[in-house]
């Protein structure tokens, strides 16, 4: 045990992390991956684990119990962040901040979801304040697109254009007229207009995050999620969560409802855009999120919006087909729903990577059928 | 008295309005002023005002006593908070969220702004939704240049620009040059990137307005204000406090330093470029603010930037030697401070007014000229 409470609080702690993983209901499956493999993460040696969550959360197979806490706590009341913070492992240096209330639920109880989304991780961000030491403890922070507002992704760039100042000549309209018609990438310096109350909370937290780290309290690393494609599980009523549905319950031999278009030919198809990541790809970026270097991020901001890519409906359909075959490509069946599609169309469909990958962040290799191949090979192997 | 509660509470509350002022100590001599044109609006009869400062707040003039409640109180204080919303005068229909810990303060005192700029708005905003009636109290709230990062401004359309999505061709690099050689006009949908703890603290503020307004719980009105001047008052330790000061000091026949430049004719004096507006105007806007449709603003945002208008120190000396004469303008002594300039010239030097004018806000016309002369009239007539 002493030994590695020396590691944790050793000037060498920038490659020996302790790590704390805090779960929300909805982010367990991915917070309990994310536990499993920094333990195999070569960078984090002696890795030791605080996990909590709103329920008893799993300690990873075959872990020593000297090396991890495991506590159910919730985290909206003071005392019991307080606690996590002084276990028998001490201070963390790392700090995974993951539990929230998800979009539905932060909709249907506001003050909820600003006690958790907000205040819950101003709580940790008091205690990772705190612990003071050499240098600042890291904060990873799990946000999402929710913080862009549909409308304004599509004005952003229309209303930068039109306005240079003397002497400069202005843009042509043709060129607004560009940027309106089709909403362009997503940068890290496109403004942020949530249209709900998760986005909001999640970018009152963000700012929290960023002003934690300018004064030198934390340091702090945002990362937004794309929309991860395959989750395993059960089939959620999320908006977005067809997106997976129409993968997965097909590869479990199960029919799947595709809430977009009447057919495999509806153009409809052709015409959503999600911009996704696989699990894996999402979980090596949480893990490179402990290791970048702060210092080479863009001035007042820690928000990276983390590596993806753009896929329609109608790809991940072609893929399912090419990956398991014609005949689990008909188990989707099809039943428009405008409501669902006029929501998830609204989200940005397409971020540029170059700034989440020239830090570090990776973009797996193998696209849309790569992650219908893995998800397949994992429910073959009984892993899903 | 009952009369006057019928007012609040009928159907006409739309004309007539009852307000609350908050004033932080920086915005008492602003507060006070508005409590003073308040009383003399025709779309306010008989309106009551609930005054609050950390110090006694001064009822405006020959105000009966009844229609009026001056309050002394720490606004961090969810009881003091509570007590302004259940005075003699009842529950208000319009409050100016006013009070706060301005730059140098939130700086210096992290917690301490924090508390202020964040927690005792949303004190109020909390209290605000618990009025209910029949159409949501109309709340405004005062924010700042202090939200854009200087970095950010600059940066805002390079990033927009070099990334539209096929099959659109990308603009020129000269054209992205453009934008970065020079900052371009602020509009309502700049991106807000704040360097310091104040315009961080008043940017979660806002977002808080902006969701309250969003779900129904109150009808916020953000509002931006330019750099007002010419300030009254003794000097100010303020980085900008000299825009004002090398105005008001030689009006008032006494020197004053300007921290720009070697000389009148210094290159520095015409590239230092501050936007600004009087102090009359911003007070009619806090009155339009009250007034205006909100059903007729962005989607999304209850944010404007008052109208205001650019100049250079150059224009503003210029002036005060048309309004006052070459021996006025000789009180003025140059003593150049860089990181003064270097301040001032990171905020916006220009925003679009199109927007907050078309909401029906006004920017009034005669330029720093007719600025120069209103304060000399003021100076003469005793008022300053």
């Amino acid at each position: 045990m002493s030994a590695l409470l020396a590691l944790a609080r050793s000037p060498l702690t920038s490659v020996r992390h302790r790590v704390r993983s805090t779960y929300s209901g909805a982010g367990g499956w991915l917070g309990g991956v994310l536990a499993t493999e920094l333990l195999k993460d070569p960078k984090t040696p002696d890795v030791n684990l605080i996990l909590c969550d709103i329920v008893e959360p799993k300690p990873p197979k075959d872990l020593d119990p000297s090396r991890f806490v495991a506590i159910k706590a919730d985290l909206s009341k003071a005392d019991a962040v307080e606690a996590l913070f002084n276990t028998k492992l001490g201070k963390p240096t790392v700090i995974y901040c993951l539990h929230g209330i998800m979009s539905r639920g932060a909709e249907d109880n506001f003050d909820l979801g600003i006690r958790i989304n907000v205040d819950s991780t101003r709580l940790m961000l008091e205690q990772a304040r705190a612990c003071g030491g050499e240098k600042p403890v890291k904060f990873i922070f799990t946000s999402s697109i929710a913080v862009f507002g549909g409308p304004l992704v599509r004005l952003c760039c229309l209303a930068c254009l039109p306005l240079p100042r003397p002497p400069h000549p202005a843009p042509t309209l043709t060129a607004a007229r560009l940027f309106i018609s089709q909403p362009h990438e997503v940068s890290p310096e496109t403004i942020t207009w949530p249209e709900g109350s998760y986005g909001c909370g999640k970018l009152i937290a963000e700012l929290f995050v960023n002003e934690y780290s300018r004064r030198g309290f934390v340091d702090g690393r945002i990362i937004r999620l794309p929309t991860i494609v395959v989750r395993p599980g059960l089939p959620s009523p999320a908006t977005s969560a067809f997106v997976s549905g129409i993968i997965r319950e097909p590869l479990h031999g199960e029919q799947a409802i595709c809430p977009i278009g009447d057919s495999f030919d509806d153009p409809a198809l052709d015409e959503l855009e999600v911009w996704v990541a696989s699990p894996e790809n999402v979980i090596d970026n949480f893990i490179i999120a402990s290791h970048i270097d702060s210092s080479k991020m863009l001035p007042y901001t820690r928000v990276v919006n983390l590596p993806g890519f753009t896929v329609t409906v109608k790809q991940e359909l072609e893929a399912l087909r090419d990956v398991a075959g014609q005949e689990t490509l008909d188990l989707v069946t099809y039943k428009k729903d405008p409501t669902n599609a006029r929501i998830v169309g609204s989200w940005p469909r397409a971020f540029n990577n170059d700034y989440s990958l020239s830090l570090g962040f990776v973009l797996h290799d193998g696209g849309f059928k790569s992650i219908v191949q893995t998800f397949k090979d994992g429910v073959a192997a009984g892993l899903y």
